[in-house]
C-alpha cells in the first residue's frame, strides 16, 4: 500500500471539511498568535539576534512551531487563507535567519548555553526539534512546492549526521521523533543517507552501554523518569533494550508510538524488525488501549503502568499519543495490508484524537479523560504546547489515513468523502460519515483495465452490503477488506452500506474499573453521558440495556447524532449522613440522551462519563 | 466528663488484651530497633556528643523517638517488660543528654544548624517534635510515676514560652501539636501559662499577616504546600483564617485534627470556639470520611481534597489522620457528652486505625486503601515513620477512648472489658467485642448512694436490650446513651445486649466512586473482601443484598468472625480483546467470605475490596 500525497486528494465530507476549514481560518492563525504570545516566536528572533533577551519557555518550545509550521502548510494546500499564508512566511523567514552557520538550530541552546549543545540528549529535545522542523520542510515541500524550509532541515539534518554515527559519536534522542522525520527526508530527497542513520539509531538504541545512560553515569541526570530505584532504567524512552526485545510498549507514550513508526517501516528492508512490532502492537491494543483509542493511562510518566490499568477520570491518554497511535497504525497498515491496524486508527481518529480540540476549533485537551466530575476543560494553548498543533498536523492530513493506493487499484481504510488522484486515475467518494453508514464510491482509471477497491470491514460492523448499479454486488474478503475487482465505467457507482445499529460493549474484565459498566457506540464512535443530557451527574445514571436506543439530535449540537435510551437514575435524598443502612437511596425510570465522546465538554464544563453502570 | 487516668484502667477483654500484649512485647522493642537501624537514636547521640556524625533522615525524626517513648511508658503501665523497660531508660537518658542549657532540644538543628533555629516554623517541626517529646513526658509521669522526661518536657516548654508569645515572637508551627502538649502539660503541672500559650497560638493562627507567611514573603518558601498558584494560601496547615472561621477541615489532615483538638478543648474556657468546631466536624463526618473512619483522600498533600471526593484504591487515608479523627472526637464527645461523636470514634479505632498494624504487631499501613489491585501491603518500617508509634500509643491507651468519669457515675463509650478504678469507686465491664454484643457492667461504689451507668447506643444498632438479675431494666435516654441509675449492690450485674446484626449499607450518592456498591458490616466492624476467600478478584464479585449472611471463620485468621453470603461472580473467559459487545461475559452464584476491614493483608499480597458492585 502507498501512502498517497496530500495535495491529490481534496476532502469532500461535511464533517472533514467543516473541520479543516475552521483549521485553516480559526485554529491555525490562533495557535499562530499563541506562539507569539508566549515567546515561542521570540526566541527565534532572538536567537537569530533581530531582537535582544534570553530563552523564553520549555527547552522543546521550537518543536511546536515547527509543527504549526507543518499544519500550516498541509493546510493551506487546499485551503487558500492569506492571514495564515503570511503567517506561515514569516516563521519560515525567522527559521532560516535562526539556523546556524553548521546548520545546528535550537533557540534554547543557541540563547547562551551553545557550549552545551548535545550533552543531555536524554532529555534535552534537539534532535526531536529538528525532526519536526524536517517533517515541516517535508510537508511544505510536498504540500505548497516550496523548498526553503526543506533546505533548512537539510542542513539541520546533515548537521546531525555530521555530528553522531556509527563512526562517529554515538548518540540518538530520548524523545524519538528524529527517526520517522530522516526517513520522510529520504523519502522526499533520494538520499538514502538519512534512512540509513534512522536505521542506525533506531537499532543501536537500547543497548548497553547506552549514550544515555552515559549522561546518567557522567551525573548528568539526577532526578529524571529514565531512572528506577536510583539507577538507569530507559523504560521513560524505550532505551531499556533493543529495539527487537520490545515486546511491551512501555514508558512515555508519545516517545514509544513514534519509535515503533519508524521502526515499523524501517521493516521493510529487515523483516526482523517487523514480529516485535507486532507483537507490541497487539499487546497494547488488547491490554492498554481506553475504548477511545486512548494510550498512556498515567500523568506521571506521560504513559504507560501496567496491562488493564485503565482508570477513567485519571486517564491522561494524552491527545498526541492517539496521534502517534494513529501514525504507527498506519505504518503497520500500509506495510502488512491487515484491516485491524485501520480499526484502531479509526477508533482513535473519531474518538480519543478528536476529543483533544474543540468544535469551534478554538480550545484543546492536552489529556483525554474518560469520565470527570465537571473540573476538565479544554484549553486555549498550554505551557508544554504539544498537542494543539499535532492535532492541526493530523486533521490537515487526515485523508491520508482515509485511502491508500494498491498494486491493483486502492483501498478505503476509512469512509471518508473526498476526491483523489492516483497514479492510475481518479477515486470519488461520497459520504456522510460517521453519522451515515452508506456511502458510494466512483472510479475512473485512465487506461481501461480491472482495477480492485478494498473496503474496509470494520470491526464493529455486523452488516455490510455492497451494490452496483443497483444489484447485489459479491466481494472477495482478505485480511478485513472487501474486495470488488472490476473494469469501472464512468458511471458505476458501489454503493456500501455499512449497519450503523448503536451497541452497548462491555470491557474485559481484568479491566477493574469497568467491571459491570457498559459503553454506547454507534459505528466508529464511542459515546458519552454528559450531565445536560441526563439532568443529574452520570453516576447516578444505569441505562438500561435491554431498552431501545434511538437517534436524536441535541439542540447545542446541531449535525451531530446523539442516542436517546432508557436508565435507571438515582433520585437525589439521602440522609445527613455519607453511610445508610442498603435501601436509602431511591431511583426510578428516565429517558436519557448520550453524545459522541468527541463532542463532549463543548457545552461548559460538566461532569461527563464514558463507561455507565448497567442497570 | 471527665478521662480516667491510664493507670487507673486494666484491659481485660481478649480482643485488646492480645494486642496490648503483642504490643509490649514485640511491637514497641521491634521499633526500638528501627530508631536505632535508620539513626533516629544515632541523631541524639551525635546531638549530645556522644558519637560523631551529622544528622540522618527527615529533620522531624526525634518527634518518632518521642512518640515510641510514649507508646512505651504507656504500655509499660500495665505489661512489664524488661528489655522494653531497658530501652525507654535508654532512650530518656539520651534525650535528657541532648538538651541544650537554653531549653532547646532538636537533633536536626543542633547538627550544624543551630543558627538556623526557629527560622522556618512553616516547615521544620521544631515545635512538633517538641510537642511529642511533652507528650512522651506526661505520658511517662502519668503512668510510670517518673518525671525525668517531664522535667527535660518543661524545660523545652519553658524555651519555647520564652521565644514565642505575645509580648516577644509571634508564632506557631506549621504542623500543629504543640497546642494539645502544652494542654496536657499544664493540667499535669498545674501551670496555667503552657495552656495560655496554647491559647495564644490557636487564636493566633491564620490570621494576617501571619509568621508563616512572613517566611514565605522573606523567601523561605518556594516549593511548599503552603503555596496556591505561588502565593501564600496557608490551608495546608490551617492557617488560611482564623480559628473560628474554620468551618471546613482542609489541608493536611493530621494538622487539622490536632489542632481542632486543641481549639476544643479550649472551649471549655470559651464558649464562642466551639460552633465552629462543632459546624467543621459535622460536615467532615458527613462529607468527607471514609466508611473505615479514614480521612484525607489525596496523598498529594496528605488531606483534604473536596466533599464527596472518596475514591477507594488510591485513598490515603493515613493512620495518623484516624487516630487524630479519634483524638479530636474524644475531646469533642468529653465536651458534650453527644455519643455522634464515640459513634466516629469506634468507626475509626476499629477499622481505619486498627488496619495500620498487622495482627502479628510486626508491620503497619501509613496509608489505608478501601480497594487494593494487591500491591499494597503493610511495612516494617517508613522513611517518614509517623504512623508505627502513633498507633502503638493509641493502642496502649485505648481504654482511655472507652470510659469516661461523669459527675454522677460513668460513660461506657465502648463496650471494651476492663477493670476501672474511679474516684468513687470500681467499674468492670466484661466483655468479647466487637465480636460478641452482649457485655455485662458491675459497679461497685465506695459510698452507697445512686450511680449512673451511662451505656452508649451505637449509631449502626437496632436491638438494645438492658437486664439486671434477670429482669429487663427500664433506660433513661438522653444523647445517645442509654442511662441506668440505681444503688449497685455487688451481685447487680448489667448485661447489655447490642444485636450484632450483618448489615450492607450504601453510600451517598453524591460519592460518585460508591454509586451502585454496598459495604458489609457487623456491628463497629466494616469488611472487606480479600481475594483468598473469593477465588477470583474482588472487582469480580457482586454480591446480591437479599441473600443470607452468615457467619464464619477463616481458617488463616483465627478468633475473627468472618461472614458469608452468596454473590454473581464474573467467568474469567473473554476474548483476546479489551472490548466486546454486551453479553460477552459469563457469570454464575458463588459463595463467598468476607473478614473484617483491619485483618486484610495478614495474608500475603491480595487484591481487597470494601465497596462491592451490588448483585
Amino acid at each position: 500500500m502507498r501512502r498517497v500525497p496530500l495535495p491529490n486528494i481534496e476532502v469532500t465530507d461535511p464533517f472533514w471539511s467543516t473541520r479543516q476549514r475552521i483549521l485553516a481560518e480559526i485554529s491555525l492563525p490562533l495557535q499562530f498568535e499563541h506562539l507569539e504570545r508566549t515567546g515561542r516566536l521570540a526566541n527565534f528572533r532572538r536567537a537569530s539576534g533581530i531582537e535582544p533577551g534570553n530563552h523564553d519557555g520549555l527547552y522543546f518550545n521550537d518543536s511546536d512551531v515547527y509543527k504549526w509550521a507543518e499544519a500550516a502548510a498541509l493546510a493551506l494546500s487546499h485551503h487558500a487563507h492569506p492571514t495564515l499564508r503570511d503567517q506561515l512566511d514569516q516563521v519560515v523567514t525567522l527559521v532560516e535567519s535562526t539556523q546556524l552557520e553548521d546548520g545546528y538550530i535550537n533557540t534554547y541552546f543557541q540563547l547562551g548555553r551553545l557550549a552545551e549543545r548535545w550533552t543531555e540528549l536524554y532529555e534535552k529535545h534537539e534532535m526531536y526539534c529538528i525532526g519536526h522542523l524536517i517533517e515541516a520542510g517535508v510537508s511544505m515541500a510536498e504540500s505548497l512546492r516550496e523548498d526553503r524550509l526543506l533546505q533548512v532541515a537539510i542542513r539541520a539534518a546533515d548537521h546531525v549526521l555530521a555530528t553522531f554515527g556509527p563512526n562517529l559519536r554515538p548518540g540518538y534522542c530520548g524523545h524519538p521523533e528524529l527517526e520517522l522525520a530522516l526517513i520522510r527526508l529520504s523519502a522526499r530527497t533520494g538520499d538514502a543517507r538519512y534512512r540509513d542513520h534512522a536505521r542506525w539509531q533506531v537499532e543501536s538504541r537500547g543497548h548497553r552501554p547506552s549514550p544515555l545512560e552515559a549522561e546518567f553515569s557522567a551525573g548528568n541526570m539526577r532526578h529524571s523518569l529514565f531512572l528506577k530505584d536510583g539507577a538507569y532504567s530507559g523504560e521513560y524512552g524505550q532505551d531499556h533494550r533493543p529495539i527487537r526485545e520490545q515486546e511491551d510498549v512501555v514508558g512515555h507514550a508519545v516517545r514509544a508510538v513514534y519509535l515503533f513508526a519508524a521502526a515499523t517501516d524501517l521493516s521493510r528492508e529487515d523483516e526482523t524488525l517487523l514480529p516485535s512490532l507486532r507483537t507490541a502492537w497487539h499487546r497494547l491494543v488488547t491490554r492498554r488501549m481506553y475504548v477511545t483509542g486512548g494510550i498512556g493511562p498515567s500523568a506521571a510518566n506521560e504513559g504507560f503502568t501496567r496491562d488493564f490499568d485503565l482508570p477513567n477520570a485519571s486517564a491522561y491518554a494524552e491527545t498526541c499519543a492517539s496521534i502517534g497511535l494513529m501514525i504507527w497504525g498506519r505504518e503497520l497498515l500500509e506495510r502488512t495490508g491487515e484491516s485491524d491496524y485501520a480499526d484502531v486508527i479509526e477508533r482513535a481518529l473519531y474518538n480519543g484524537v478528536l476529543s483533544g480540540i474543540s468544535l469551534d476549533g478554538r480550545t484543546y485537551f492536552y489529556d483525554n479523560p474518560l469520565a470527570s466530575d465537571g473540573s476538565h476543560l479544554r484549553r486555549e494553548w498550554f505551557h508544554c504546547a504539544c498537542c494543539p498543533p499535532n492535532i492541526a498536523r493530523t486533521i490537515a492530513s487526515v485523508a491520508q489515513y482515509a485511502i491508500s493506493e494498491t498494486e491493483a487499484g486502492v483501498a478505503i481504510h476509512l469512509p471518508i468523502g473526498l476526491n483523489a488522484e492516483l497514479s492510475w486515475g481518479q477515486v470519488q467518494v461520497e459520504s456522510n460519515y460517521p453519522f451515515q453508514g452508506k456511502f458510494q464510491i466512483r472510479i475512473a482509471s485512465r487506461i481501461e483495465t480491472a482495477r480492485e477497491v478494498a473496503v474496509r470491514i470494520p470491526d464493529w460492523a455486523d452488516e455490510i452490503g455492497f451494490e452496483i448499479d443497483g444489484a447485489e454486488e459479491a466481494a472477495e474478503y482478505r485480511d478485513g477488506y472487501a474486495v470488488i475487482t472490476r473494469v469501472w465505467r464512468p458511471d458505476d457507482v458501489l454503493i456500501v452500506d455499512l449497519e450503523l445499529a448503536p451497541k452497548w460493549v462491555e470491557c474485559h474484565p481484568h479491566v477493574t474499573d469497568n467491571v459491570g459498566r457498559i459503553a454506547l457506540t454507534r459505528g466508529p464512535l464511542i459515546y458519552a453521558a454528559e450531565s445536560p443530557d441526563l439532568g443529574t451527574h452520570p453516576a447516578a445514571v444505569s441505562p438500561i440495556a435491554e431498552a431501545e436506543i434511538v437517534e436524536t439530535q441535541i439542540k447545542g449540537l446541531p449535525g451531530l447524532v446523539a442516542l436517546q435510551t432508557e436508565a435507571i437514575v438515582t433520585r437525589d435524598g439521602f440522609p445527613d449522613a455519607l453511610y445508610a443502612e442498603l435501601g436509602t437511596i431511591e431511583s426510578a425510570d428516565q429517558d436519557v440522551k448520550f453524545i459522541p465522546y468527541f463532542a463532549w465538554n463543548n457545552r461548559g464544563r460538566h461532569p461527563m462519563a464514558v463507561w455507565m453502570r448497567r442497570a
